[in-house]
């Protein structure tokens, strides 16, 4: 009896020490997110409605195939939101909002969270996608955020093509912009677009986190305001040790609270679980000061969420091969 | 005899109640810095290591006044940065080093600790005073960061004067670059001025805090390129709850380690000492990947910090009505 205990025990060990020497493999999650705001049932005809679930599918497919066959969270990120800055439903690349001066200017980030590497680029004006610019940044120059014309000249010296930036105008951002250019309506204007942004967070099979995020910035912005989309810390960050987030809001307000790195070291340094931290800062620290937005995050175990303190957040997630599930309005979980 | 022991009393509890009531009056205290680097007292011939202790010492006085007499940290930060920017020893404003393009671009940015207000401006090409430029924007506008063109257009609506670029361009500066521009010297070039920046920290009477941060960048960067001095929670933060920070350092590792805002969440989430918050970023985090760099700290009850993990940073304080102490070497305490 005790030769079976001590065969048993020996078995049990070498299972023990070949699953600590194997490569981890999580289960991939991506979540991501098409901007918060004023977005109620009352706004959204079916078709419309049906429209944004669809382009949030696209979104997490497109991304979930990554990941599935191994691919980085980086790379699930990048192509997530590339399908987002193409399609005219979105305040980024293709769709985003006009400033001032009628034109649109685009800021988007990316970071890798095994490194903390990051690139950005802010005010450019003639790509249709600026996140896999801000990925161009980070992994061929030695910079983080490149601005304006040098970054286009920077960018197309990779190889990325330029396009007219009238190209990047639909129609019915246009007809928006015209809108809002009258006194009477400019501030309302103002209240339904100036949450326009996409994210994308995931975590790959690797365990790796990434998180990334694109915008045309507000409607009838000044040229030149940048918002926290292409800035690290606030509306992308992304660190294995903790979490991926990325933040859709008032871009000034998420700036001065350094929303992303925040969640991240209210993980760090305080243990809280993502959920908490995100609520933390959303709800209890933004909220009072009205700092309208919200964020998704993923963290190192893939749990999720997805939190907002405006009426709804265009988001989503996927999975364990799941379907994606996709939410344009607040009371939807 | 008890009667006067009742009225000493008496006295004791009166005095006790006024100084409760009155408003909470610190001792001001102003640190600066002139950027961290290769700095030692073998490239410094005696003339130039007094010109750089004087031209501290003016910054020191001049923001140290305002504070004596009551003013806000806001402007003595703003005051303390707009005499470096103005001496052609600092890369900040004029002697700004030049980009790959031969021009000058600044960046800035300036917070004030009450409300965790902040400004920015980013590669903008024709001012004196960037800092002023980043507190307009703070002030003037509802926005934190304004980039290029577009700040220059909101500060020239605001007041400020654009000056053609030529004139923040000092000889040395030009020669410099020249000379970086012969492939030999180009590495060595980088490595003598890749940190300067100048940047001030305050307390004033009424216990705010406020930080500012302004450069001329890197030395033959690429035009576009912002490292971390404009970026709120990376170059500059300041929170009334925890400390006021400015950096100095290789801004590319500064934005993606959130350096300013790490060492306020580590006060605020670890409850650490400003000067172990501070040397836990830039000695035990950023050191060991190569982050070169360090920072100027003043905390609420006025303990400061100024911690580098290179050869030397120019440097300075005043507190309590001393006379400056100014530093430019690794070993002077």
């Amino acid at each position: 009896m005790k030769k079976y205990v001590w065969i048993l025990f020996m078995i049990f060990c070498f299972l023990g020490c070949s699953s600590q020497s194997s490569s981890p493999s999580s289960s991939p999650v991506l979540v991501i997110h098409g901007g918060a705001g004023y977005i109620t049932p009352e706004r959204f005809n079916a078709g419309e409605d049906s429209a944004y679930h669809q382009a949030l599918s696209v979104a997490l497919r497109t991304g979930y195939d990554i990941l599935e066959n191994g691919g980085s969270a980086l790379d699930a990120v990048e192509a997530a939101i590339r399908t987002m800055e193409q399609s005219p439903l979105f305040n980024a690349g293709i769709g985003s909002v006009l400033t001032s001066a009628g034109k649109v200017e685009c800021d988007a980030s990316i970071m890798w969270g095994e490194n903390l590497n990051a690139g950005a680029v802010a005010s450019v004006s003639h790509f249709l996608h600026p996140i896999s610019g801000a990925r161009l940044v980070m992994e061929k120059s030695p910079h983080v955020l490149l601005i304006g014309e040098g970054a286009e000249k920077f960018l197309k010296s990779q190889g990325m093509s330029l396009i007219p930036n009238d190209s990047l105008i639909t129609p019915k951002r246009r007809q928006q912009w015209l809108k809002s250019r009258k006194p009477s309506a400019a501030a309302a204007s103002l209240t339904d677009y100036k949450f326009g942004t996409v994210g994308a967070v995931a975590l790959d099979k690797q365990g790796h986190l990434a998180a990334g995020t694109s915008t045309g910035g507000m409607m009838n912005k000044l040229p030149g305001r940048v918002g926290d989309s292409p800035i690290i810390g606030a509306g992308t960050y992304a660190d294995d040790r903790t979490c991926a987030i990325s933040a859709t809001g008032h871009g000034e307000f998420f700036i001065r609270y350094a929303v992303a790195h925040s969640i991240s070291d209210l993980m760090m340094y305080q243990h809280l679980f993502l959920r908490e931290a995100a609520d933390q800062i959303i709800h209890r620290t933004l909220k009072p000061i009205k700092a309208d937005g919200g964020i998704i995050g993923v963290d190192k175990n893939g749990n999720i969420t997805m939190t907002f303190n405006t009426p709804g957040m265009f988001r989503g997630f996927i999975k364990e091969k799941d379907n994606p599930q996709t939410f344009l309005y607040g009371d939807q979980k």
